[in-house]
């Protein structure tokens, strides 16, 4: 199935906005800039409608994913909405019992460590993620021309979390199970990769104009593991999008010694965090790749004019690639004054 | 002051081990092999005489300390004691309030993070520093020929846990303090360097015959401010050394970006963690410098085979090196079967 006719991509909406023309390699006049978790904890807004209302309950109200989706388009200006949702969603619905613990993240109730649990995870009923493209659709209904950046978690994170039980440092007990039991671990990996790839393609036929894989974890892994154990599962969850045609980032923390694999796993454009600058990333991925990034979080407490500096400096850089869509190189810290990120987007508009 | 003719590493004790061979760019018959955290939490020896007893208080008893440092050598037969300590011990005999917490970690009372908090800062009276001595003493004089390997944290780290207050997972506010207020920052660094430094230069003048300077949190930077912002601090805490000729490793975790800087501060020998192989770390070194690693800690855990074609694996790319000192490519984890540790040196010293 292509992209529906009345998809934002196709009806003539958001095919020449800034995002969409600069993740398929054009350099549009102004360059645009998101926020990885624009939407959430740094806005006093999100934060009021947040009150009583538990992450995964507030994800599945599509009502109420929808306005948290569009609170930094209207606050900062921002090219793109992200959809307001978590990695775990397309778990949850699948049926594994996770809850998103503030200031730590997703704790499941029974980790996945055997062949028998993997064997027991259900695969993901098309129907539950109806909630997923209600949200989206609302969404995009009100966005107009700004698109809406579809995401998903990929197989690698998701299957740390399932086998760590939530967060960890280095993904030890999920990296041992990938070495110790190889055939557990690709199951497991296909399953995450089935449910997350559906959850994306579900954002992309509600209305996507885009789409991101964010490999959270992935930088506890050597690049020979990543390509031989890891890569494979990430290119089966782009693969649930095959006909829609909407662009592919691919962002993964700590991965600077492996962003040619990231990108060959289907990704158009890659994300870089913020320890290796975007002229050397973009020489490492041959020249010809857009890339994203990559502000450092560490920056948006600094002095204004620090920042500035910075943020000049990352647009100099990412000349050195044939497009780059500004973003930060990781998630907006919880405790950010969202008026910083104001300043970042008047600074890139204007440059 | 040179080191005493009674030194271990003067009077004919420990020159012409393994490890300092190795560490000197030797290739001895038998390739050394010790571990990081081979003291403390896998062995149930420790677990039993740590009873009742605090982390720090532990690392303060002379007779304790020392026990515990002796243990791994008894039942591992590793190549080197490893002083039994932790890094923040000396910020704590310089008067800072910390307190280590079981599972998470140092945790200190009052972070510092301005310009008059670091101006508050002690320094260090080497008196304070007479537990640390003596403990190292003890342990010398019942190794024989066994090395005992003093250690320290690098400043980076230890400022990085001041500023935050504990563990973090990207030292998003030491980095911000680090861009804010590079006086402050710099204060800091040395600070800790002269702290850290002094704490090892106690322990080799007490008798350790090579020392390791640890940066754990190394990785959340870039090469570039890892050059400019912290390895002349690294490299103040290494020149406490002068005038003691004892080798050096230094080792970070995540810094697969900056091995040649890592070594520019003045180590002998880099120790390299599990994501990068060492043919190639030592490539990247220039092909000259003695490495130490990298048995991913992940491996401890999956069936022996697998185990041992990994150590076997490591130690073939290890010949890349001039010489090579075999280590997991991070602490001992505390869960780690200790017989796991022993097999590991009987392949490695059989091979």
């Amino acid at each position: 199935m292509p992209l529906p006719v009345t998809h934002p991509l196709s009806d003539g909406r958001t095919a020449s906005s800034p995002l969409v023309r600069a993740l398929r390699g054009d350099r549009p006049e102004t360059t645009p800039v998101w926020f990885m978790r624009q939407a959430g904890r740094s806005l006093p807004e999100y934060r009021a409608l947040r009150i009583g209302t538990a992450m995964l309950e507030a994800c599945l109200d599509p009502a109420l994913a929808s306005e948290i989706t569009l609170q930094p388009v209207r606050r900062h200006g921002v090219d793109a909405a992200v959809f307001f949702s978590d990695i775990v969603v397309p778990l949850a619905l699948a049926g594994v019992e996770v809850e998103i613990v503030a200031g730590r993240g997703p704790v499941f109730a029974h980790p996945i460590r055997t062949a028998s649990d993997v064997l027991a995870l259900h695969p993901l009923d098309p129907a539950a993620l109806a909630p997923v493209r209600e949200a989206v659709g609302r969404a995009v209904a009100e966005l107009g021309g700004v698109p809406l950046l579809g995401f998903a978690g990929a197989p690698f994170t998701l299957a740390s979390y399932l086998v760590e039980g939530g967060p960890s440092r280095d993904q030890l007990r999920a990296r041992t199970l990938m070495y110790a039991d190889p055939h557990t671990w690709a199951a497991l990996l296909n399953w995450c990769a089935d449910v997350t790839g559906a959850f994306l393609r579900a954002q992309v036929e509600a209305g996507a104009s885009a789409v991101q894989l964010f490999d959270s974890w992935v930088g506890s892994l050597s690049a020979r593991d990543y390509a031989r154990r890891v890569a494979p599962h990430s290119a089966r969850a782009f693969d649930a999008l095959r006909g829609l045609d909407v662009p592919r980032i691919h962002f993964g923390l700590g991965a600077s010694e492996f962003l040619p694999a990231m990108r060959a796993v289907g990704a158009d454009a890659v994300g870089v965090d913020w320890r290796l600058p975007l002229d050397e990333a973009s020489r490492r991925l041959g020249g010809d790749t857009p890339v994203q990034g990559n502000i450092d979080p560490a920056l948006l407490a600094a002095p204004a004019p620090v920042l500035e500096a910075h943020v000049r400096d990352v647009l100099d850089r990412g000349r050195a690639a044939p497009a780059h869509v500004v973003n930060l190189g990781h998630g907006v810290p919880p405790d950010t004054d969202p008026d910083v990120l104001t300043r970042i987007v008047r600074i890139v508009h204007g440059s």
